[in-house]
């Protein structure tokens, strides 16, 4: 199945692993089996931390899993690959995707993909210190307002979380043409930093006394026309919603909720023409759509680098938790190799 | 502004006059003014009675506002224009909406409308006791399919309530070559006059001990890919809601709700890329659209006559609300001049 002098048997490789909900991860040697029958066995080089990563590992709001081994956003080679795989052979270059296209299911012939574990071939002259960011968040901001908000030219959109996932609609905003780009976020100090990424208006909620969807009704005549929420809150979920304009507005939930929280709000709010939509991917099929992606990297229209604001070896991984849970720059990229 | 002798006089008329929630209609001499600037005078030739003309005179769920002149779904003739009125003249045939269109402002110019009075000028051959349907219910249910849901040809589709907007809606599944028709009601006599509506399939929620969102899921491998409520039930919302597939599905609330409800769904339900929209005139835009419905009938592509189960002179107006209180037929004509 595989040329690698490895395939075939089990190896062991360092993992960082999550024993406890919020304690430090622990780097520890872990065995890894080879592939079976459909599935890969990739060396990572390259990961990003995302904050769904800090989320699980918080399991503040989610049922607690562990012992778990985090970095789901990523970038690497293929190491061998098992019976039945055609389309990957070793030493192609890869991202690693949460949610799978096996491109045979309804949902990859249809519109969109659920399952987990595949991985998208890219250009192997792609740096994977740089889009591996695409493997997971980025995208997600991309593609929930290129895919699935879909502004047109001249529009008005209203971003909820300016995280990298937020700033990454913005970005998909600005590379649609939207006219204006409202960022919402509780910490004022993201907003200079958001400017890069073609936010114009800034509203911080804590700085009004009534809720945010009418301030921004109030600034844009009734509501902007998209609005992308980013943060997982399920207040701000609902203010998303709400801020669009009747008749034609579309709201996207892109933010991960907590397993308790319940989106509420009186049907008239739905019947006078809104539309609520959610995305997990942006809605792009990750084998299919990815390798697009990364071209828009290469072609220079998508700026990564200014997503990246922080780089460690793998020995200091819980360094970039830290950052995360500081609010600290965007991503920070962890060197597998280092 | 007009050629008619009484125009520009204040001109008295016979009225059915609603002065207390759930009592009796009462008919009375009333008195209309001439028509001001952008306002026309209509002589109502056919009125239909429509199930939110009860439901505003039961005021059970809605702020109670009498008195009250009902029948708001209606054809008729211009009798005379005010100052500025210039695409409308006497002895136009025209059916009365209830959401407007100016034509200027940007719910016209982009997508839809949220505007009241308006009427649109129809094809004087049409006759006004069958198309005066179209003036609200039967165009709600159609348009919410074919303008808002967009089922392909092939799609599996879901319908909740099966009075005349549920069947419209249906009319049009099947206008759309849905493959099958769902059709969920409380009703069982509702069903076998659903099959003359495109309906192949039925399922009564109070044959299952489980919620009916579940009983479709099964029947259809995991959902329908498109739903449409038209009962203003909040359970029905949240069902309507919960039986469209994940990845793609759309559903579409129609049904007024009472002013009480909450609509409250896990957000993950959103997330998973389900779209939820709503629509009030099943997005025509009728001034625009509305004469094109009315060509669909001329050409016998959507069969109205199958609505119009029961017709009563105007002094017998109160039997239209006991047919439709009993759920007896769909729609009951009412004769003006008789």
């Amino acid at each position: 199945m595989s040329s690698s002098n490895i395939a075939g048997q089990v190896i062991r490789c360092k993992a960082t692993v999550a024993w406890e909900a919020g304690k430090p991860l622990v780097i520890e040697e872990v065995e890894v089996a080879p592939p079976m029958a459909m599935e890969v066995r990739l060396k990572i080089l390259f990961t990003s931390l995302c904050h769904t990563d800090v989320y699980f590992w918080e399991a503040k709001g989610q049922t607690p899993l562990f012992p778990r081994i985090f970095g789901h956003e990523a970038g690497g080679i293929v190491e061998s690959v098992g019976e039945g795989v055609t389309d990957l052979k070793p030493g192609d270059h890869v991202l690693l995707v949460f949610t799978g296209e096996c491109m045979e299911c309804r949902h990859c012939n249809e519109y969109t993909v659920v399952h987990v574990g595949c991985v998208a071939k890219i250009n192997p002259a792609a740096p994977l210190d740089k889009v591996c960011v695409l493997s997971c968040g980025i995208s997600i901001g991309l593609g929930a307002i290129l895919n699935v908000a879909k502004p047109k030219k001249g529009s008005t959109v209203a971003i909820f979380g300016l995280g990298a996932v937020g700033l990454a609609a913005a970005e998909g905003a600005r590379i649609a043409g939207a006219s204006r780009i409202i960022g919402v976020d509780l910490n004022a100090k993201r907003f200079d930093e958001a400017k890069k990424f073609g936010v114009t208006e800034f509203v911080n909620p804590k700085d009004h006394d009534r809720p945010v969807q009418e301030v921004i009704a109030e600034m844009t005549g009734g509501g902007v026309d998209r609005s992308i929420e980013c943060t997982g809150s399920i207040n701000a979920m609902i203010s998303a919603f709400k801020c669009v304009h009747d008749g034609w507005g579309v709201a996207v939930l892109v933010g991960v909720p907590n397993k308790d929280d319940a989106f509420k709000t009186h049907p008239m709010n739905i019947l006078n023409e809104r539309t609520l939509k959610g995305t997990y991917f942006g809605n792009y099929k990750p084998r299919s759509d990815l390798p697009s992606v990364v071209e828009r990297y290469m072609n220079k229209e998508l700026e990564l680098e200014k997503f990246i604001t922080h780089e460690v070896p793998f020995s200091k991984i819980n360094k970039a938790f830290e950052f995360m849970l500081k609010g600290d720059g965007l991503r920070c990229i962890i060197r597998m190799d280092a």
